[in-house]
């Protein structure tokens, strides 16, 4: 239990940042540069570099360097992960909502 | 933009705590009192309300207060708010990914 539920503190705290977003974002319709990732962010490279790191860590993103050049792509596992999640507790509700109003129907009869 | 950003900075960075995300899950299948939310939780008492003061800034849960019982709630708008923005990055990747199968397709022929 505890090892499902880990990795989704990283990914929800990843995504908890405006800039990071805008990131996902990006590499959700590619992979891309650092230098490309950086074009909409009104930020130094270094800061760049910091999000990437965070982003990296929670297993949104991987990066390769080849030459000097390092290419950063979506890891779309981590973020179903996180949708799944969502997705569930939301279920659990509507179906609550579902039984109630079943209930609600049945003492109107 | 920037209105619609800023309240998924709130909502992720609050699912980001596992205890946080107990608290939602148990408010998922109704309503509870604060001494309800806390039973699962190994904290105290206060460091359950300061979770579910996190929880209420970010918009995920309300809370009222009836004689001394307060008791809390699950907003789904906000929730399905995550959601819809994970859905629509997964999207994007999805499409992309398609038009990458249909373009090999072609290369093939």
């Amino acid at each position: 239990m505890l090892n499902q539920v880990a990795p989704l503190d990283g990914v929800f705290q990843a995504l908890a940042d405006p800039n990071r977003r805008i990131m996902v974002e990006r590499l959700a319709r590619g992979p891309a540069s650092v230098s490309e990732l950086a074009k909409p962010l009104d930020m130094t490279l270094s800061a760049v570099v910091q999000h990437l790191a965070v982003l990296e860590a929670s297993g949104l993103v991987r990066s390769q360097k080849t030459g000097r050049v390092r290419t950063c792509r979506i890891e779309p596992k981590a973020l179903r992960s996180a949708e799944q999640w969502l997705g569930a507790r939301r279920t659990i509700w509507e179906r609550r909502l579902d039984r109630l109003g079943a209930y609600l129907a049945e003492q109107g009869d």
